[in-house]
């Protein structure tokens, strides 16, 4: 831990204020990305999820997205008219219905994220291990607390009432 | 510059990961937030943009999101219905109209934002000064990267077929 200098809180605001810019470049880049696959961001961060190892019903991406299950139908309606993912039966149990991406789906995602993944390529060319690895710490740890803090909004908003 | 190792190559992997991770994990959080204002993502990223220091026209808040100006109109219309903006002719320019926030949107926004503010201090109190300026380095390359990534893919949206 370090002694609090002023020096220490502009670097500290410095670094929210970035996180915060990062945060919003990435919600207009996968509002670009989804624009281009004539869906919304929401839907991209689901099928981004379907298209995982595992294969997911709706209620799995309803209880991994935090989204009701209203909200998913409609989600798999957009993704499906979108040629992007199809329902079908699960092989392992035929009671269960399964989301599935279309076969073209990682070569169209991939062509899309291409040009994004050589340029952060580029930009780690920049530091050395040691320093990648402090910022792959921080941004792990970022991640988790972002994961929770999205969680806890959830939870308050059943119940709390939005306003000043 | 470094050598090329296969530890590195795991290491620029993990973050790749992580930072994707944390680009979802990002996308939900605001997702939540907007969810509380009775707004989608996008209206929230606008009300972000027009509550900055310096007034904003909707031909601007499109310029500065990459949507068209048919989807800010939406955008504002949504924004205006819950509460969060007014339209109002720009005391400077009689002739330009301008999107102001409402006088309580601070404290409604910073309310939802403090427990993510409080876990972020927490978070970086983990650090050296050293350390959280390399982080900042990164993210605020990162930053610049993803807002010349998305302007990308809005430009050559407008000409090429979406497909494999």
């Amino acid at each position: 831990m370090s002694t609090q200098l002023p020096q220490r809180e502009e670097l500290i605001g410095a670094l929210a204020w970035k996180m915060r810019r990062l945060s919003g470049e990435t919600v207009l880049f996968h509002q670009a990305i989804a624009d281009r696959l004539a869906i919304n961001a929401t839907d991209l961060k689901c099928l981004d999820l379907a298209a995982g190892p595992e294969p997911v019903t709706a209620g799995r991406l309803a209880e991994v997205s935090g989204l009701t299950s209203g909200a998913i139908t409609g989600v798999i309606n957009r993704l499906e008219k979108a040629g992007l993912v199809r329902r079908e039966r699960d092989p392992g149990d035929r009671r269960k219905v399964i989301i599935v991406p279309s076969p073209e789906v990682p070569d169209r995602v991939t062509a899309l994220f291409g040009s994004m993944t050589d340029a952060m390529l580029e930009l780690c060319s920049r530091y050395e291990d040691h320093e990648l690895a402090l910022v792959l710490d921080f941004i792990s740890r970022a991640a988790k607390t972002t994961h929770e803090q999205a969680a806890k909004l959830q939870q308050t908003g059943d119940s709390a009432v939005v306003g000043a």
